[in-house]
């Protein structure tokens, strides 16, 4: 073999993050090993940093640095809006759009039979008890708009029903979207949903 | 913001890499920190061994963990054959499919008068003298089938001429390869090389 074997372990383990391959994995290797002091020896860091410090909050489920995330610490945002999502990529988008100023709750998935998850897998049981203890006035059930996401909405929306206002995000032709590109679904969705100009 | 600085840094530096944009990078960060066990502690250890061990060779421009490569200090493989390729990745396609034997001669890149790489900045000098001091008697130019590479295989060719026998790999159509997904090039190139059956 021509690769070392320092090389090789590192490549079979770049190779298993999500949108890489073996290809693209021997491509990123090369590049790094190329930039050493801009890449490899920066990434090796930040990752050894990251595996000793990341931790999920004990609150939201957040991946942060400590125990409690910054948005639960933060006192300004305990405006009573709870935002549900299923994932922490799902907050950080949120966060990106930077119009939610409330807290969130991540589930850390969906409801799925098939899969065997129950609600006890995800982390419903929390939500319940959170939305009594922070006094939530408003619970925004911002899950995917796929059919394990809105099956999961319409449980947590079950077990909520008549103890805090419940929300969806509004569903329809997404900003930039060219309707000849949307699939029925979407339109249909946004044509119900029309609104006065 | 929600990434604390760490993770942030850590997503700032993956999306860097090719084949990766902020989007991808982000999903692979958050891979990395729900396997840490099996990902991202493993990933920060090799990177940091990488980092310290991966050099280039000083005789042939592969990487590897010492002055001089494990092909170019393994005797068996002084059997007159040179194989000059473009990049290390080349040298590694090589490697897997098994076939050659001899050693290689990475060049670092193809002649280009638009970006000012010419013979001094690859490693054509060194290939020169390498043809010499190591006895070699043919010298296979494996380059690239795109206009700087075959460019660069004519230069190469110019300066070797009457010294060494050379060669290049052969053109035609790829195996498992169909006909109707192939360019105009290939079928004319397979077409003028048909053979007898």
């Amino acid at each position: 073999m021509t690769q070392t074997s320092e090389i090789e372990t590192l490549i079979d383990l770049m190779a298993r993050l999500p949108g890489l391959g073996p290809r693209s994995a021997r491509r990123a290797v090369l590049q790094m090993i190329r930039k050493r002091g801009l890449l490899l020896t920066p990434l090796a860091r930040a990752m050894q940093e990251v595996s000793e410090t990341a931790r999920e909050c004990l609150n939201c489920g957040n991946i942060g640095t400590s125990d409690i995330c910054e948005i639960c610490e933060n006192p300004s945002r305990a405006n009573g809006l709870l935002c549900v999502v299923e994932d922490v990529a799902d907050l950080w988008a949120m966060e990106r759009s930077g119009v939610f100023q409330g807290r969130y709750h991540v589930l850390g998935g969906t409801l799925s039979a098939l899969d065997g998850v129950g609600p006890d897998e995800l982390r419903i049981p929390q939500l319940l008890s959170r939305v009594e203890s922070e006094a939530i006035s408003e619970v925004i059930l911002a899950l995917n708009a796929t059919i394990d996401g809105q099956t999961t909405a319409h449980y947590i929306a079950d077990q909520l029903e008549h103890r805090v206002t419940l929300t969806s995000l509004a569903q329809g032709v997404p900003i930039g979207g060219e309707l000849d590109y949307l699939d029925d679904g979407t339109i249909t969705a946004a044509m119900q949903a029309r609104k006065p100009i």
